[in-house]
């Protein structure tokens, strides 16, 4: 049980975080800091904060528990902004979709409160961002990387693993450069593609009409191309460099696949297809249940079938079958 | 009423078409004929087919409906089997992703039959393929793109038109020509690059383990990867030329968001993220409710947010929302 949790950024996923802490009893006060003076006063109003902070200083003092939840590159000027009012015991957490910048600028800035600082990663999130969307619920189910640095205090890593895990997460750790690498390639270069997809069709004199087109496949795979630019392009600069690496993997990947083409080779391409085919499904399968597969997931063990299926190879989740809670990235 | 549909193909698309018929009454009979014997048992036994036929040109005998349900590749032979016994007033449809090889098979070996066929496209499917996934619903509220031919007869298209509305499809009609551009942009290409996206992770020696923490951006993003290989071979070697043309303006798309990212030129990157976003979050409103769009089409309204608000950015559908009914290619 905290006394006072300190929330800078009132967004989807500080107000969530927020809510579920409520809603597990696990906090009894909620000191909230927005730059954006409306977005405090929703949260007030929506019952996400109980004390609206003028500064990020003042909703810190006095908390034994503070989660920075801003874009990753605004990080270091908050934890400079916070660090003579942070209480020597209290535990800070991130949200960050990237963990080296922000080690970095924990490193730099948090001076003798470093080892209080435990960086996580929910892997989660919603198509509809901003305080009103908050949802006590948001983490259950999903993922949560954890990078402790070497001078993290274990004890404070050990409350940060209990804490996710009282909000339903599955906590993880990871070194804040392997979570890099790992996320380069399941998260920030998929969303770089499906922006490039988008802008590729809305360049055309025709893309818009064709839009009109699309089938749900597209809608899937263009699902995060509707993502925050300002959260995302912070993201794709921190961490650039793995980003442009997974880059080269992909375009080599995609000559494989345009060399088949080119060459109207149908066996090469079927099988360059069916390995990413069985690749998708056999992985899928290891997704856990709640948000991070779930229906997706089951139906996929059935994909790829038998080549006398004439089925358009589409793919969503089974009809009938409830959208698992989301908890996405 | 239709007295006896010919089903050549017993996979999902064909055996869906074959129940939804039934269950709309509209038709009284079935013959059903696939090259693989097991299919067209299975097809039998779950009530599918009424009647197993040994031969394509079987199945066709005495039809007032024949549905061509095979993989685009295997349409040439198709109709190549059936002319000779396609009953003259017979209404022929297939449901290939691709229309203008299909359209030039039908051209080439019809004949006399060329126009009694109504080429058409219903943006369907599912990610579980094959006959056990038939689904008399799978076609209600998707898009069913007809592509008429100048020779084909008017009334017939009429009568094709009124058959999938009969079975809640939107229907539209296009060039084979204008469908093929279309759907290499809206379709074809995002399977090709959800492709190349899994098998560049599986070429790395750590991308098994990185699957295992993807979130469900990914899960949503990779879900086409899960296609048919045998299926998606053909419609891109069909549709070869238009998907290498898209493919041409994915890298352009693609090289000024990775400029951008080399050059550390952060308002750029924001300015090509939110011109991608907020086509995406535009054009997914007008994606029609049923099937295509729904509740992710919805949720998207709200998608990029303020940029106040720290969410990750994430894309799904809204927590306990139920996914439409999935028809999607």
């Amino acid at each position: 049980m905290f006394e006072q949790l300190g929330l800078i950024g009132c967004g989807l996923m500080g107000g969530s975080f927020a809510l579920a802490l409520k809603r597990a009893g696990l906090v009894r006060r909620v000191v909230g800091y927005s730059k954006s003076p409306l977005t405090l006063a929703r949260a007030r109003a929506l019952g996400v904060i109980d004390v609206e902070a003028p500064s990020a200083l003042l909703a810190v003092s006095g908390a034994d528990l503070v989660l920075v939840a801003v874009p990753v590159a605004a990080c270091a000027d908050t934890f400079k902004a916070i660090r003579h009012l942070l209480a020597p015991q209290a535990l800070l957490l991130d949200v960050g979709s990237t963990k080296a910048d922000v080690v970095a600028a924990a490193r730099q800035h948090l001076g003798a409160h470093l080892p209080q600082f435990v960086p996580a990663h929910p892997i989660a999130g919603k198509e509809s961002a901003g305080i009103e969307h908050a949802d006590a619920e948001l983490y259950r189910g999903c993922q949560v990387i954890l990078t402790p640095l070497p001078e993290t205090d274990p004890e404070q890593t050990v409350r940060a693993q209990r804490l996710w895990g009282a909000l339903g997460a599955q906590v993880r750790q990871m070194e804040p450069q392997a979570h890099d690498a790992a996320y380069a390639a399941v998260s920030h270069l998929p969303h770089l593609l499906a922006f490039a997809a988008l802008n590729a069709l809305l360049a055309q004199p025709k893309g818009p009409q064709w839009l009109g087109l699309a089938g749900p496949g597209f809608r899937d795979f263009s699902r995060i191309a509707a993502s925050d630019p300002t959260i995302w392009g912070d993201i794709l600069l921190a961490n650039r460099t793995e980003v442009l690496a997974q880059l080269q993997h992909f375009r080599d990947a995609l000559a494989a696949l345009e060399g088949a083409m080119q060459q109207r080779d149908t066996a090469a391409l079927q099988a360059l297809i069916g390995h990413a085919s069985r690749g998708r499904s056999q992985h899928a399968q290891q997704w856990p249940a709640g948000g991070q597969g779930g229906a997706g997931a089951a139906a996929n063990a059935h994909a790829a079938p038998a080549a006398t299926a004439p089925a358009l190879g589409g793919a969503s989740n089974p009809a009938g079958t409830p959208e698992p809670r989301l908890c996405l990235e």
